[in-house]
């Protein structure tokens, strides 16, 4: 149904969702799901929330969209809370983790030729990360299947590096470079963990040759690991941020946090899109961060993250590698022999949803907001539904 | 307020908006202002739109955001409509106009190369078009002013024709093109109309050398123009449609629509947006083309911006040159020795919201459904502000 007529993008699954409860959705056929996949770790507050919901509603009813020639109330309230609770200077709004990268990739190309000329133009990513679909943020993808021959040519200035080697920190950066994007998490790439010593040490080097350090947090931004901000924890201080995904709890929206030398850099007319900063969205980015900074709300994504990784190893099941992960951000790698798509096919079928990555990993990103009750009726299915491989 | 947090990016007047009804917005000081401007061709059903509040505040209810893997029943019923009301055959949603390109342009360059392989890899736009600001979609913009030094090397492959120039159709096109991008109406560019015969010649000598035909339609796009469509009226039936900006009414949107040579260019996993066709902005959207697919309502949309265009021309005012467009995208030319954006800006603080475009030109695109009396009322004021200079 409808895969006809809407593109068939993701080879998408033959199911119609109609409504959410919670951490719990329903197919127009009334079956029932326990949500471990929060659309792709974006319903970050589960379904049917209602201070989401007033929230949205209400600002429906004030003003829907105000473009940039003005502020909106709304806008400026979200825009002031967000820099108070992360310690950043400025933000750009945008409408997609895509259109983050895109104006992080701008803004580091600007800082590198105001300061190193037409010469610093290379911007290094991370060996498998994703950063985005647009053709910049695609070429800045550190996986080479994303890269087929059709969509070329790809966009120059864009290199990798291998994380976690630290031969690769002593020669990958010199005076041609403008800039370093670490995803703090690798999402798509498979739940991958970066060691914070190295990421600490890579900036280092890369602010030695002369560049800004930028994290990509479209997918770990907005508490999904148990911190407001991943790169928080893993202490490197990038000057720019970019993030999508939770941060409206839904509704559509990216965009990059700067600061220090990041700051200033992007003048008027520099960059802009028609929809960035909708108050609509921003009054949804006021509730999310107003749950994110509850008392215990953090902790508590640590904690039930930490529960769901230690269930999972508890049960030894044969077809289970290695359970990794931060916060709500787990992967567990599916051994070989058996397709983590055909783990996902079957976990649907039983009634939970979760999403794969990298190799062959099971990916597990449900609401942070997702109840005790909801995890364990999502992990009984997970665990029977492993056995039955 | 707020400028300094949020990033200055337009240049953003000092004025910070609260909430509005129908054709007309207060500012936090309950200033008010006639909207001719709908946050840039955006706010197409005006503020506080009675069936866009309740369609919006129900789908957050029911579910704000579904990923890809799965449909939505709001997704697909929106998408049905949409292609039933278009004669397309295929939709992909995004999040915006740049959104939107990107994906064209992704599909162009995968038609070429499906259809004369790596030599096939040009993209043509017009001279003096806008198509977005990701780091492809700026350098496909056909306005050198958008291509500062500090943000290449822009991307290859892209190359521009001038547009109602008869001769550059005989000589542009080749085994190397992949695809010619027509913006229907240049916005940004200063409200400039395309030729419709000169668009059909160019579309077939396009074709003839081997490439897809597509339409921009980010900002003509559902009705904007008096058309569902405005490559509708230009009759060089585009294989691809981008559009964004008024589709879901405000909510952040944008996409493409394919048929006939483009379809089925797009496989799973060539493209995708985790925001995409999310159902809140296709609640949205039902609500939209349901208004426009009411009797009478586009011819309203042509009459309304004839009623405009000719009231403007009878001041015969000395400040204005020549005043064009189609339906209510509405461009009048300031003449030599007056800035339009200093009208503009007398204009704001007089209480009517308009743009600038061009190389100085007043640019007016109101909510279509704007009434009677507030175009009269903003009328008024454009007309005694325009004395004033």
């Amino acid at each position: 149904m409808g895969s006809k007529i809407v593109v068939n993008n993701y080879g998408s699954f033959d199911v119609t969702m109609a409504y959410g409860k919670g951490s719990t959705c329903y197919d127009v056929n009334g079956k029932k799901y326990i949500d471990f996949l929060a659309g792709i770790a974006v319903n970050c507050l589960g379904h049917d929330f209602k201070p989401l919901v007033d929230a949205v509603s209400k600002q429906a009813e004030k003003q829907i969209h105000v473009c940039n020639y003005f502020t909106s109330d709304t806008g400026v309230e979200f825009a002031e809370k967000l820099l108070k609770a992360t310690d950043f200077e400025g933000v750009y709004f945008g409408n997609s983790g895509g259109e983050a990268n895109e104006a992080a990739f701008k803004l580091a190309r600007k800082y590198g030729f105001l300061n190193g000329g037409e010469k610093r133009r290379v911007i290094y990513t991370l060996e498998s990360s994703f950063h985005g679909r647009t053709l910049a943020t695609l070429t800045a993808t550190g996986q080479e299947k994303f890269h087929p021959p059709y969509f070329a040519p790809y966009v120059q200035g864009f290199k990798t590096i291998k994380p976690n080697d630290w031969e690769a920190i002593k020669t990958s950066f010199d005076d041609t470079t403008a800039a370093l994007m670490i995803e703090c998490v690798q999402g798509e790439g498979g739940v991958n963990l970066i060691d914070p010593k190295w990421a600490q040490a890579a900036a280092q080097a890369a602010r030695k040759a002369g560049a800004i350090v930028m994290a990509d947090e479209v997918q770990t931004g907005f508490g999904r690991t148990g911190s407001l901000l991943a790169s928080d924890e893993l202490g490197f201080e990038p000057e720019v941020v970019s993030f999508a995904k939770g941060v409206a709890g839904g509704l559509p929206m990216g965009g990059i946090l700067f600061r220090g030398k990041a700051n200033g850099v992007f003048k008027a007319g520099d960059h802009q899109s028609t929809f960035a900063g909708n108050p609509l969205a921003c009054a949804a980015g006021l509730v999310v961060l107003n749950e994110l900074q509850k008392p215990g709300f953090l902790e508590g994504v640590k904690e039930k993250g930490e529960y769901i990784r230690s269930q999972i190893k508890s049960w030894k099941n044969k077809n289970v590698g290695e359970v990794r992960g931060k916060g709500l951000m787990i992967g567990a790698d599916i051994v070989e022999g058996l397709s983590a798509v055909e783990v996902e096919k079957k976990l649907l079928e039983n009634g939970l949803l979760t999403s794969t990555a990298g190799k062959n990993t099971l990916r597990l990103v449900p609401p942070l907001n997702i109840s005790q009750s909801e995890i364990d009726e999502g992990l009984e299915i997970l665990r029977k539904t492993l056995e039955t491989f």
